[in-house]
């Protein structure tokens, strides 16, 4: 009977209502802990400049971005193009709004960002991204770092997925000064990206790698040892210290990644967050803390939300510098492998607490005002009109609500009704 | 110190945090609304096949599209654009997910839309709009049209603006009834057009445009008398059938006008509710119950919400009938026009319940567990660290939140604290 396509993009997601009102109620969850922490929230548009989307130009941005165009120009006239991430436009926004904003700039941005992914299983092109920043002007302390870790992992808490959460967390200026400390300070782009990508592979495969960039084996087998070490605070800084390395920047970053995880033991998060050497995240951006968080019982998954700490955010956009530490949770990915591993329970329970089912017209009146009560009363109500049969909106009734009263003449005269409870 | 223009795109809206948590508000009411009132809420993807959103193809919907495209595309070959509403998307999805829905469908959307629009005050090309819809498979009795329009007015009153709302509410087979009886049935078109106008223009100006199709002087009377026709359901009803016309589409509409406002007066609805005949929406789509919400002490915002029924929604994607019933507010321009007439106070209240604000990062500890207190009784709570002076950190506290605590050291010592109330 289809006379056309009706299936949506690939790579997006479109959900039933059950599952919609699940996927509501992360969204949700997410927007209340990040507000309980102090956190305005924000919109940016989602069609920007391309000059701001690609003032960092290279890497996969370009590739991936979504220009946007009216029927009648041509793209290479197109100046305007859909977010990719939440940051840039972030960046936009405080340059603009600075005047206007009170510093540190404790910052929620829950929306869609779209980008030309492969079509992939689990790979979307249009996808939730719920991200929290704070922004410093000049300088941000510390603090912040495990504020944002904090509030992260109190998501998490909230989302009552039955299963444990880590935060692995590292600091970017211990492993820099390392390379500084080995002499091989030349080759870090090269090493960072080597590390990041050492537990997706086999450990041969990156002792090959290091090799194959030109660091010796002594030089190698060190820095298999250093990103092995994780635990928790007392143990990993304990070894950290007992290394004897004398370089400041590999001290400071030492320093920073105690004084976080100390914060967050404070916040009685200890059992949540570990110390892991192996955490560098891929992007240059990141200058000093730096976390993912896993599911442990669940290490397939991988990274289910990440961030860290940017010494400037705006660096494209004005001279002044904003310091900021943020993380994000890709909403639309989560909601896909939690589904897939069955973490979340896809809203057996129906939203809609009462359908009211007049036995005919006649009793609608009755119907409608009953619907007027009920919802005074804070309840979900739909009123079934329809000419079927009883038995039809009963069945109909018992596929969208909770609840179900039927209102016949009886009912009516007696002022008594029954509740059947639907399962 | 900019070095790049950093205002978002023009027909973007783009608020500082009060303000965005003003709009959050509503948009949140119109969600809580649409939910107490059965409605099951969905999320169709913002990027969706031309071949759909362009099924029904001319208009303005064309020009005003936006195509998205990977960089190297180039426009003729792109095949995706954003959504320019959300029927056409829900048309898409009743069809592809019949099987897995209950019918009638009643189905909210709260989302972004996109249209290339001429930059123009209170123009937007990035919107939200709320939708609700119910949708029947083959039939839809009338109950819903009252339904959907008591669920659009409640959210209204829930939006507490301290000024009344008035649904008006006519019924198009009056109208195409009326032309067939008076032989005119080949100028509806260009009538309804022109009626459809006539609130924007000096009555001469309707007039002359009727004059300017060929209608004869003493039609154009006998319309104009028509569309001046308004009132509650009493007065109308009984004006219409006073006029003793016997075409079956005109009888027939004033029969579903009077039932539909029969309902929404069960619902204590008659003060909200109007019958005029001036309604008459643009669209060929509507085949039945239309309306317009206006704000009577601010006529010249316009219409602030309108709808109506439609026979069939998913003409181009099937040869089945899936009759529907909906309305749309556009929150994004209801907002503007809204602070624009100062009907909203753009949230002088701040959001965040409380800043602790420890003198020394000796008391770090301290504000971090009682943030947590705090927070599982449900406030918002930022802890404000920062190295400036203790004058500095209270002004920032004041900034962003209703009220403070200083935790030094003696407030730990003793135990107890002194809370401040911001203004």
């Amino acid at each position: 009977m289809k006379r056309i396509n009706t299936s949506p993009i690939s790579g997006t997601q479109e959900l039933l209502p059950a599952a919609q009102a699940t996927f509501n109620k992360l969204k949700n969850t997410l927007s209340e802990v990040y507000h309980s922490h102090g956190f305005l929230n924000i919109e940016t548009p989602t069609i920007e400049r391309c000059e701001i989307l690609l003032a960092k130009a290279g890497g996969d941005t370009e590739k991936q971005i979504y220009k946007v165009v009216k029927t009648a120009e041509s793209v290479e006239e197109a100046s305007q193009a859909l977010r990719f991430d939440h940051t840039v436009p972030l960046a936009r926004y405080v340059v603009e709004h600075e005047q206007d904003l009170s510093f540190p700039f404790k910052v929620s941005q829950i929306g869609e960002s779209f980008r030309g992914e492969r079509a992939q299983k689990g790979r979307f092109r249009d996808f939730y991204q719920c991200d929290i920043d704070v922004i410093g002007r000049g300088q941000l302390p510390i603090y912040y770092d495990a504020d944002v870790i904090s509030t992260l992992l109190a998501a998490f808490s909230e989302f009552k997925l039955g299963t444990p959460v880590l935060a692995r967390i590292n600091n970017r200026k211990i492993l820099t000064g390392l390379l500084e400390e080995l002499n091989i300070s030349d080759k870090s782009e090269d090493i960072f990206g080597i590390i990041d990508h050492a537990e997706k592979v086999a450990p041969e495969v990156t002792r090959d790698a290091l090799m194959e960039i030109g660091l010796g084996e002594k030089t190698v087998a060190k820095l298999r040892a250093f990103i092995n070490l994780h635990g928790d605070r007392e143990f990993v800084v304990k070894n950290l210290r007992g290394l004897s390395i004398k370089n400041e920047t590999f001290n400071a970053g030492v320093d920073e990644l105690d004084l976080v995880m100390e914060m967050l033991e404070f916040d009685e998060l200890k059992k949540q967050i570990e110390a892991d050497m192996k955490i560098v995240r891929g992007l240059d951006y990141y200058t000093g803390t730096v976390f993912e968080f896993i599911l442990p019982e669940y290490r397939q998954i991988g990274s289910v939300c990440g961030g860290g700490r940017y010494e400037n955010l705006t660096g494209y956009f004005t001279e002044q510098k904003f310091p900021g530490v943020g993380g994000s949770i890709g909403l639309t990915r989560l909601f896909y492998v939690l589904n897939e591993n069955n973490l979340v329970k896809s809203q057996e329970e129906k939203t809609i607490d009462y359908a009211l089912i007049p036995v005919t017209d006649n009793e609608i009146e009755f119907a409608i005002r009953m619907a007027k009560d009920f919802r005074n009363k804070g309840e979900s109500v739909t009123v079934v009109a329809s000419d079927k049969k009883l038995g039809d909106k009963l069945k109909y009734a018992a596929n969208i609500a909770k609840r179900g009263i039927v209102l016949g003449e009886e009912e009516i005269k007696n002022g008594s009704y029954e509740i059947r409870e639907f399962n």
